[in-house]
């Protein structure tokens, strides 16, 4: 399954990746055809009403985990910054993940307060990982772009996938670049696939797969249009609702509460 | 809060209530301004990826209602048949959920393998679970419509529903009634309020509106169309979809074991 989820960065076009956040969407997505399925912690965090990458969904995160394991597709889980500070926790929660049969992880380095875990930490952490779950294919995601208030800082980011790259990282997931010159610039600097994240009207994946990206995911896309589609379904049953503003993910986190 | 969801079965209209499966279709139902949620068991078990109606979600099923307690409309839950052969354990669970704030329950006397359970039994618990919680909100379910594989037998239907209601029941549910003399028909057997399920292309609000049905559910309806959308938009990323179908909960079912 592993090297199969591997060889699939490498097809001459970028995978593209859904995210799911509860069995029966990736059950959906591996039936409509993907050749594998990731998760969204939002999604995930957002269905348990608690909020995104606070570090507290380690259980439903691994509860998920274990159902998609038995898809008939190779499975990778966004298990945001591995819900612990100690690199020996986060490789010891990818190795259970292993043990379930799961293909790979998201292990991200931007904190719930908005900052960066300090580069040599993070490459503890790494290490840690592949040490323990060699097997797994560890996607390093860095939130150089995603958390920047102003210019995100490139030089940073390269800093940080090299880094991510030389400990064994066997991916670097940028989300929130776009640009072709950022892309480019993130493409020359590992070796290994880079993951780019679909942002419409921002990034396009015709243009990605010009530019030589690996993979393509959706981050919480999937989850928010659903969302959207629910309550429109529901608005409809009585007609009442039309060009009434359908409420999205945004409108309920004032609910979600930790 | 109960008898603010009481009241709403006699506003003048029917009570649309529109069923979650996760935390965040709840909030975002509420947000919507639905002045209640219920959910649906068939979605929060194919979320867990198990089969629907086989008994098998009760924990799943309380840890939402524990979640959608939070909301700042009344909340009721689908407890399916209790999860529990024994009017006591039913009982308890729907003291449970009184405890954490649950507005009312559906309980159903269909059972996993196509059978109705004996009225006799239905009736001892729709007793046990109304001594035990008698502020909750019981909607008793009948699935003489609903199972029925030939004609749908309307006396037992009606001789459920006055049995259910006799024993203290605050209102009676009748999946798969359609037709405007079989609604008729159960409206005028009972004093408690009704609930239709709405199908489209069936049941129409407006039709149920006017035979006086007081509430009208969308049962798995809202999660079957974010399903839908959750696939869509994944295949829209590429293009590759455009006319392609999009699997349904039908074609997952295979996917998702006990």
């Amino acid at each position: 399954m592993n090297s199969r989820f591997r060889d699939l960065h490498h097809a001459g076009r970028p995978l593209l990746l859904p995210n799911a956040w509860d069995f029966a969407t990736g059950a959906a997505l591996a039936k409509a055809g993907f050749p594998a399925v990731g998760t969204t912690s939002l999604g995930v965090a957002a269905a348990a009403g608690k909020p995104d990458a606070a570090g507290g969904t380690r259980a439903e995160t691994l509860a998920l985990a274990r159902a998609l394991a038995r898809l008939p597709v190779p499975v990778t889980v966004d298990i945001e910054g591995g819900f612990s500070e100690r690199p020996e926790d986060v490789a010891g929660l990818v190795a259970e993940l292993a043990d379930h049969g799961i293909a790979g992880v998201n292990l991200e380095d931007g904190r719930a307060d908005g900052s960066l875990a300090p580069l040599g930490h993070q490459v503890a952490v790494v290490r840690a990982v592949k040490d323990a779950a060699p097997g797994v294919f560890l996607n390093a995601r860095t939130d150089t772009f995603w958390l920047a208030s102003a210019e995100p800082d490139r030089a940073e980011t390269l800093r940080r996938v090299r880094a991510y790259a030389d400990a064994g990282a066997d991916g670097v997931f940028v989300p929130a670049v776009a640009d072709d010159a950022d892309v480019r610039a993130v493409l020359d600097a590992v070796d290994v696939p880079l993951n780019v994240l679909f942002m419409p009207g921002r990034t396009d994946y015709a243009r990605l797969a010009a530019l030589g990206v690996h993979r393509v995911s959706t981050g919480s896309l999937l989850f928010r249009e659903a969302l959207r589609a629910a309550v429109a379904a529901a608005l409809d049953v009585t007609g009442e609702g039309d060009g009434a503003p359908v409420p999205s993910y945004g409108d309920v986190q004032d609910l979600i509460s930790e």
